[in-house]
């Protein structure tokens, strides 16, 4: 068991992961470019380092989370980080949690990074899914103290792959936020209370949940025929749903990227298709 | 109970309306346009009728699913809508509901509008929810019947209400979609199987419902306070959530309105709010 561990970054996100160490008895060393917010952790029993070097220094465990991911670089270049498992939690894209790798490698450091798939107050419970993908021993080694901030998922030894991951479930939940808020804005138009119609659309959208699994199988299996709902019976219904939203004052916004691409899928004659097959037409944009 | 029923307009949702009722045992009278869609239930055991108006005097009640709004008025006017119960379950506006409601009122009918949250192939099953708004007398009179077609649920006396939730459903329903696909999109693009990726974006969403019941409660208060993640938070990561989209070769375009909408939430000092704080922007959209 590693009994101690390094946190960079007292953001609330980095304190919280701090917190959390400390609660499970870890000895913690903290360390923030601006010192006041190393205070509290100490208050609770963390060690304060001197310089982020330092900090890398004192413990076999170091975790980063940093609010800007060019600053991570910075913080491992002037560290002893040889020998060291650099756990990478700052927000990234795939391309520089790559980079990073590389340069933890040229440093002799293993690295492992990490996409946290929840907010500060969930750190330490077993709802805070953590995204983990690089050095596997690595991460194997150090697993049990990571679980201590939230149930870890180890997705392969692609370093790219938990930013990916992570930017995906963001990206996914940002799209099911756009389609409640509106619907909860077009009752409201009409003096309904979200709180009444929300027991409805949280039944509903949980019903729709089951598209996922089938439209997964069908883009992999490039299937796309459908007894149940054509691109072109959406894309009928799309100019009534713009409409309605403008008449009843609400901004249809987030309704007209899907529009254009249901248009685009009827125009290449893919309008008996089921909708999945607007996904590859999403990695191929148009012009 | 109501033996006798007529279905007005036999596509594939009329004809799966008529066949449920078929296969319930109720005398089923159909009418279409083009004659040719009777055939199937008449062979079932349906009467057609030589005319709508004919069809309309058939039943004490008339289901109407056409393929266009318009053409319901034009029916009802030209046939003996007097004393019948009319359930209107064509897609349309809450002012087309409104407006038909008017009409049949001024031709003596009783008028329920409904939205099918529904494929043709639920017809007949509880999964499919059906949602009815007007005359509450007429309704009860025939709930029996109706819920042969699906699970029915009134919503209120305003005729303009059903279509509303059927809108505000839908809209929801392609929010959800838009992100999943874009999520699909993102991981395939490092060749990640979506269905690998689907069962943790399931789970995730899953849990992200949680948001649905929080955020009706902040907007009908007007309170939105947050201690979990903030409009600030959001429109920090959102550039880089686009920029990846597109370094991944992916369409970005449907995050592109929330990201305006973040912009102008922050622009407007509601940076510390919670991401609710945009269902009121929504509903004030900009010039």
């Amino acid at each position: 068991m590693t009994t101690s561990v390094t946190v960079l970054g007292l953001g609330l996100m980095g304190s919280a992961l701090a917190e959390a160490l400390l609660e499970d008895g870890r000895t913690v060393t903290v360390w923030n470019r601006s010192r006041a917010k190393a205070e509290p952790l100490v208050a609770k029993g963390a060690v304060e380092a001197e310089s982020a070097a330092a900090a890398i220094s004192a413990s076999p465990l170091v975790i980063v989370c940093l609010s800007v991911y060019a600053n991570a670089e910075e913080i491992l270049d002037g560290g002893a980080a040889a020998g060291r498992t650099i756990v990478q939690l700052t927000n990234g894209t795939p391309r520089q949690a790559r980079a990073l790798a590389g340069r933890a490698a040229g440093l002799g450091a293993r690295y492992v990074d990490g996409g946290i798939m929840a907010v500060p107050p969930m750190i330490g419970r077993p709802e805070a899914l953590i995204l983990y993908s690089g050095d596997e021993e690595a991460f194997e080694e150090h697993r049990e103290t990571l679980a201590v901030l939230g149930r870890p998922e180890f997705l392969g030894a692609d370093p790219g792959l938990a930013p990916l991951f992570d930017l995906a479930l963001l990206d996914a939940m940002y799209g099911l936020i756009a389609g409640f808020q509106h619907a909860f804005a077009l009752v409201r138009s009409e003096k309904v209370a979200a709180t009444d119609f929300e027991p409805m659309a949280t039944a509903w959208l949980t019903a729709m949940m089951g598209m996922l699994p089938e439209q997964a199988r069908a883009v992999e299996a490039g299937d796309f025929a459908t007894s149940v709902s054509s691109v072109a019976t959406s894309q009928v219904a799309f100019p009534g749903l713009i409409e309605t939203s403008r008449d009843q004052g609400v901004d249809p916004g987030y309704l007209l990227p899907l529009r254009d691409l249901l248009d685009r899928a009827v125009e290449q004659g893919h309008g008996e298709d089921g909708l999945a097959r607007l996904i590859p037409l999403l990695e191929h944009p148009a012009r």
